[in-house]
Order: C-alpha cells, then structure tokens, then sequence
C-alpha cells in the first residue's frame, strides 16, 4: 500500500454516480468542480517552521471533498488513487 | 452536512432578490462584484507558524459580504454552498 | 452597517468636487491616482505570525488617501463604499 | 497635511534644474532614473512579525535619493508629493 | 558515490516493465505522471528557519512515488539516477 | 556624499580597461555579465524579523563583484556610481 | 582570489573530457544539464531569520554536481570559475 510523506493524504475518488447517492452533486457550471472521495492513508501532517507537526484534521475512512484539479493520480492494482495534500481538502462530508 | 477544514468556511450564497431586501446593492460596474451570504459552518481557524490556531471572526449564522469569485461551489441535496477562505470574507452585515 | 473582519477599512469615498474643496488634487498623469475618503469603520487590525493583532492606524472619522485600484466597491441603502486593506491607505489627511 | 502610515514616507520630489545644483544628475540612459527629493513626513515605520516596529532610517528635512517609478504622487494645495515606502530610499544626500 | 546536499534524495528510476510487476501503473491520461524508483542515498534533510534540520521521512532502499518532472537527471557509471528534493517525493511503496 | 540605507552598498564602477589589469575579464558570453567596482559606503546592514540587523560582509575599499543589471545609476559631480543591495555582491577580490 | 559572500560559493567548472574519466556524463536529453566541478572557495554561509548563520555543507577541494544555468561566470587570470548559491550544489561526489 502507499504510506504518504508530509502532509499528503491518498484517496480513492467516488465516481459521479456513487457521488449521487451520497448527496453531493457537483454543479458542471462551478470554475472549479470540487471532488469527492474517502481518505485511503493519512501522512504524519506539515511541518512547522518551528519543528513541529501539525496533526493532520483528517482520519482514515473519512469522506471528503476538494478541488478538481489537485493531487497526482496514481494506479496501484488496478485501483487510481489520487495523493493530495491536505489543504487541497475543503471539508469533511458528516 | 460539511465540516470545513483549516481556515474555511461553508457559506449558503444569498440570491440577488434577497439582497435588495436585505439593503445590499453589489454595483455591477465594480471590477469585483462582492457577494452576500450566511455563514453555515466554520472550520476550526487558520494555523499560525507558532502551532497556535487563530479562532475565527465569524460564526454560524452570519451574513457575510465576501469577493465574488472566491471560494468553490459544491451542491448538497440540491443546495448550493460555497466553501469560501475566512480572508475572502471581507465584513460581517450588521 | 458593516464590521469588517481582520485589516479591513470600511470607507466613504469622497467624489472629485469635494476634494477640490478639502485641497487634494490627485494629477491625472500619476499612474495610479490615490483617491480620498472617510473611514466609516475599522477592523480589529492584522494577525502577526505570533498570534497577536496590529492596532490599527485609523479611526472612524479620520480623512484618508488610498491608492485608486485597491479595495471592493459595497454600495448600502444607495450609498457606495470601499472595503479597503489598511495596507491600501498611504496617508491621512490633517 | 498628510501624515503617512506604516513605512511610507512623503517626499517633495526636486526638479531636475535644482538637482544640476545639487550635484546629483541621474544618467538618461540608466535604466532605472532615480530621483530627487525633500522629506516632508515620515510614518511610523514598519511592523515586524515580531510586533515591533523599526524605526525609520529618514527624517524630515532629509535629502533623498529613490527609484524612479516607486510611490503614488499626490497633490495638495497645488504642490505635488510622492507618497514612497521607505525600501524605495535609496540614499541620504550628505 | 553521490552524497545529497540538504533536503536532496538520489534515487534510481524503475523503468515501466519492473512497474508493472510491483503493481504500480501511473495512468498516461494523468496531467502529471508519479514514477517511481529506488532510493540509493539522501541528504540530512531541510534546514528549518531555527537552524534545526528536519530529519527525513525516507531512508535507503525505500521504494518511492513522486512527480514526473521533478529532480535532475545524472548519469554515473552508465546507470542513470534523479536528485530530487524531498519534497518532490509523494509516498513510499509498503 | 551619499548616506546608503539598510542593506544597500554605493560602489564606483571599475571600467573594463581597470579590470583587465586586476586581471578579471567577464566572458561575454555569460548570460549575466558580473561586474567590478569599488565600495564607497555602506548602509547599517539588512533588518532581521526579529528586529536586528545583519553586519555587511563589505567594507568602504573593498574590490567587489557583482551581477551586471544590478542597481540603480546615480551620478555626482560627474562620476557615475551604482547603488546595489549587499545581495548582489558576489563577492570581494583579495 | 576571490573570497564569496553568504551562502556563495566558488567552483572551478570540470569539462566534458575530465568528467568522463570521474564517470559522471550529463544525458543531453536530460531538461536541465546539471554540471560538475570543484569548490574553490566557500562562503560563511547562509544567514537565518534568527540571525545564525548555517555552516556550508561543501568544503574547498570538494568535486560537486550542480544545475547547469545556476551561477554567474567570472573569468580570473583566464581561467573561468562560477559563482553559486550553496542551494545551487545538488550532491558531492565521492
């Protein structure tokens, strides 16, 4: 699996129709058309200036949204995950 | 519901009829167009290099004139927000 | 009104007749012409890095010269104001 | 008269016959032409991250030297004064 | 050998074949295309604003995921190697 | 005289028949053409965050090189003289 | 000779034929040419916001591999050296 550096997060994007049913449709016409996904692997969180970590907000299994165009895909068993850092995620779906 | 990270907000827009009612006129020939809303949740606050977090100016329920092309739209059960940056809101209506 | 939030000014900007009077010209070759007006409201000034706030430099009432592009145009009730960055105000008038 | 904010400071730009007499003629060919002035006022200097602030290196009266294109010019009373930052000083004239 | 300076990490690229058997295909479509390598030496990390050096996330022999067009290229005795910043590294392969 | 501020040096430009005699020749080729000259005066040093300033590494007599489209061109009494920040110089021939 | 400033550093280039025999051959495909050669001289090193310097990782005689369009080139005695920024020096060779 994919141990992610810094304050990067891995997650599996949630195709269109899977994104109806959980509620959120992403409006064609927005400039930027956010995502949505769950949080596959969180990484150790950003470094201060000071030397200390920030703890990241977010957890394994949380479902997020955040903006289209962020992140790196990359394909592990046939599977594509996209590797975010964490302020590319806007909110945490409840 | 959406729970916003770091130092965003989720603010539900106010449409151009309401805002006549409300007194706020956003003139067109303005370069930028502000835009009026209220606010529907709020992240936990921008993180300063010290570690320390700064608490939010703004709290669920106010109505808030921010730039009118920041932040990113997202549509939930049919409801269009915006996920907006606290620094795009510029004042709180009073 | 309008509470602006951070190093945000909220100002009345005085039209051209009126400056005449109060002795600003502002020469219309200058490539950016500073304009004039009144501040209506004050924020509660910038966050430093270590998490305290800047006093601002202006009060309600005072008379102040900012540079012509800067700031976002607010009209309330028919009246036009500018939500303006104290860091846009170059000098007040005394 | 104009009390300058933060880091900026007014200056009464000399025009190019006194500054033959003055001895400084700044070379037509240079790309950048610095230029001439008297300081009128000075702001209280800039804010460090720190939340202090440093005292200016200019004083009124001064003789200074700044780079051509820096400032915003104002006039006031038919007089004209460039608004400066005190990084756009160049030199003190000893 | 080469000894990375600072926050620097010499790695050796897997070309596509050996990709395919450890399971990571980096879809042509992406915007940007990870790849993935070997890591034969790394620097003693970033230097943080206090003098103190951030020890790195990723040590030799790590199989690594970062962005197509990051690093240098070097070629040493007929193999070729990328120096890249740690930064540029997204994850390790577990 | 000219009094510099903050981090910035004045330096009398050598001329290319000096230089060739102090034996450094600009390849013309170079993209950046370095350039020679003497220190003339030197400014109380660069402001840290933290309120102090940095001692200039140069002194009044010192050789100095530096990028050729660096500076700002003064010129008095008819000699031209360069007013550089202490960043541009490269370095000091000894 | 030359004595560099900051976090400079002076290298004496290594051409095409000599770096060969050392092993090192930069791929002309590669985008950026990174080239080799040995540290003739070195800074007091980069200075920090606190006010520290930090201690250069390169010492005189060491052989180094930077990016090939980093540094200024200054010819001395009619031998060319390249002025560098120590975050030029991508590793060491040993």
């Amino acid at each position: 699996m994919l141990k992610p550096l810094g304050d990067r997060v891995v997650v599996k994007p949630v195709t269109a129709e899977e994104k109806t049913e959980a509620g959120i449709v992403l409006p064609d016409t927005a400039k930027e058309k956010p995502q949505e996904g769950e949080v596959i692997a969180v990484g150790p969180g950003r470094m201060l200036d000071n030397g200390n970590r920030v703890a990241p907000e977010v957890k394994v299994g949380d479902r997020v949204i955040f903006a289209k165009y962020s992140g790196t895909e990359v394909k592990i068993g046939g599977q594509e995950y996209l590797i975010l850092r964490e302020s590319d995620i806007l909110a945490i779906r409840q």
